[in-house]
């Protein structure tokens, strides 16, 4: 985070306090002289900074430092999932009442802005159902069972061993960790104030390689999912018809492994991607994917906040880009493979030629296609590139297009 | 809109007026009668309302009436994507000039949160590279050529005939609909002021079947991809290294047809889906999908977009939802099909014990798999439920778990 704010130019956040234990040992060069390193709480809180940012995690002392930070007038950005899962509206209740903020996009999915993105970006729909991968460690697991056949006690090791599993990996496994974040989720996408405790979470642990075979035979894969779905007995309830709607607001949520469809975007969510859907009565479904875990992109979403805040804080600087607006030279003129398909009436030499013109522009061949069974006179054949210019193909293919075998222009396409 | 307005009960918002033309004829009945309902602009901008929303259209009168709303000291939301692309900036000069704001939520992907999502959740990122589907029609189109083989202007024709080409298809075929989205998300992403007409745009017209047969002989599909590339010669860079990088900055932008991998999350948008997928330096790529056209999106874009400006009018209730907030009853209890896998020591009558207890407790078998040369000693089956309540498999489970043949408890997973 400290990086991001170093390195972004002409922003106009400052870095005031680095608060941490064992400062001597921890302290870096690269970060301006007039930054402060302390290992006391007090230096921070009785600062001028306008925002306290903790990543420290856990219940204690961080809650305590965040209610004297918003009560001391300070806004607030934290990571923490548990304690916003546990003490969120009361956190957000004080910061309403000293007239602060407190952001916790970091909190849940990473740099993925899914808080948000259901706060803000979908406030004006109705969301009833949320669904999301958000636990990297058993996407790991699951994936590595499914492509490799193993036990899911070796790919739990395999996991600890690469560093994508903790040596303790029950709050991932158990669905604790997802469940906190669905909590959080909940709250903000469905406006359901439940507690984490309250919600179902069920081991990944029984599922066995012969799983993902019958998963697989069904169109399907497995998944370690958090869902929650609102019932209202309103016209946002979703389909299922099998059950009568209960009179008063009904929340289903439970984090679990699941079979997901193939075609699902929540099927192809891998390694430490996150991945949340949500569903609403008027904008239908929406999908937020991205990275879930790590430094950067956590310190993506942290910064985020910090400059949400810092946004409201000053009224009318809503569009400014922390960079200042760019006035690049526009081109077209991207580096890609390239994708030729012809349509010639066949005769010898055609290849020939081509690839004398491709060759004398310094371009490249990667492959020639030709399907079978094709008529003479429109015959369809296709060359790839290697990667070069688009203009320096364009030069070539203007060569080309005088060429008498030619029964229409070459198709030319990028290969992304 | 004004349904979703009307719809959501508690939100502290209200309509004042609707602007049309033949009022008379468009009156609609469900609409409170203090709404005003007039045909002449001077009755919104003499009002007191806080809010201008135009979904007219077009360049002329929008321009005007949107610089006079602003001027007489109202906010506007936008969904007019040629006018943000042309005078975006200025109209956003001119609304902080003004302390107001103006918000074009709707100008891009319709009910996809990504203007908001590019410029506020991953605000504390660096991005460098916008791809992505932008247009319903062209994506429609091309997925018809590749399904059934048929002709571009076959395919052409069918869309025109589902509504879902307009008669006129110039604008969204040759790409000038997406460039002008694509010049939104420019300068919105990385901060680039670019003229939509600066951006290259190819037709998707010279597409044919025999493209998408040999692009899936290189692992692709066809997509009409809006792409921008921002290069700064700075760590920015991504990795193309054919070219040297220039001095300054350097947009790489065009909408064309493009291959794109089949495991990309563009070959997959359906329909008149929208996504976009955005790189940064810090938080990799974080992909943003849904519903990019019709009237409800478009109108969640909308009321979100208003919403946020109600919001930073009224600091401190950033976090009230609109609904109030709900404490419902809580439950695992989810309606789904499910997945019993089954680990036995093989004998005759297994499946009829289990399908007993099973049909005692009301639930529907939908299929029994089992997979072949299997040690007779662990089997392993499946037996799928058709839709009922996760608790009436529990309490069925229970009782099979007293069945003698069991070599482990069988596992139980909801289909989603």
């Amino acid at each position: 985070m400290a990086r991001i704010l170093c390195e972004r130019p002409n922003t106009h956040l400052r870095l005031t306090h680095v608060l941490n234990r064992n400062v001597a040992r921890k302290k870096v060069d690269w970060l301006s002289p007039s930054v402060k390193w302390t290992e006391n709480i007090d230096d921070v809180l009785s600062s001028e900074a306008d925002i306290v940012v903790e990543v420290i995690g856990g219940m204690q002392p961080t809650e305590d430092w965040i209610r004297r930070a918003l009560t001391s007038g300070k806004s607030v950005v934290t990571a923490n999932k548990q304690l916003i899962a546990r003490c969120g509206p009361e956190l957000i209740g004080l910061a309403c009442q000293m007239k602060q903020q407190i952001q916790f996009g970091a909190s849940v999915a990473g740099g993925v802005p899914v808080i948000s993105g259901l706060q803000d970006g979908l406030a004006g729909d109705e969301l009833y159902e949320i669904r999301g991968i958000l636990n990297g460690t058993c996407n790991y697991i699951l994936s590595q069972i499914e492509a490799n056949g193993v036990p899911f006690a070796t790919a739990l090791r395999e996991a600890q061993k690469l560093g994508f599993a903790e040596a303790d990996p029950t709050e991932d496994i158990e669905g604790f960790d997802a469940r906190a974040k669905l909590a959080i989720l909940a709250r903000v996408g469905l406006h359901c104030n439940v507690k984490a405790s309250s919600i179902a979470a069920r081991s990944i642990g029984p599922i066995d390689a012969v799983d993902f075979e019958y998963a697989n035979q069904l169109g399907c894969t497995i998944r370690q999912i958090s869902w929650a779905q609102l019932k209202t007995g309103s016209k946002t309830t979703p389909e299922n018809t099998s059950e009568k709607t209960p009179k008063g607001e009904k929340l289903f949520a439970a984090v679990q492994p699941a079979l997901v469809d193939l075609s699902s975007p929540l099927a192809r969510v891998e390694g430490s991607q996150n991945l949340v859907m949500a569903a609403g009565t008027y904008g239908g479904e929406t999908v937020f994917g991205g990275h879930g875990a790590g430094g950067n992109p956590t310190a993506v979403a942290v910064v985020s906040d910090i400059l949400a805040i810092a946004r409201s804080k000053r009224p009318g600087t809503n569009y400014s880009a922390p960079q200042g607006e760019r006035t690049p030279t526009v081109s077209s003129d991207f580096v890609t493979k390239h994708y030729l398909r012809f349509l010639v009436k066949d005769r010898p030499g055609i290849i020939a030629s081509l690839a004398t013109i491709l060759s004398e522009c310094g371009i490249n061949i990667d492959a020639v296609v030709q399907k079978p069974d094709c008529p003479k006179s429109h015959l369809p054949f296709l060359i790839t590139l290697e990667e070069c210019k688009a203009s320096l193909v364009e030069r070539a293919l203007e060569r080309i297009s005088s060429l008498d075998f030619l029964v229409q222009p070459c198709l030319h396409l990028p290969i992304l």
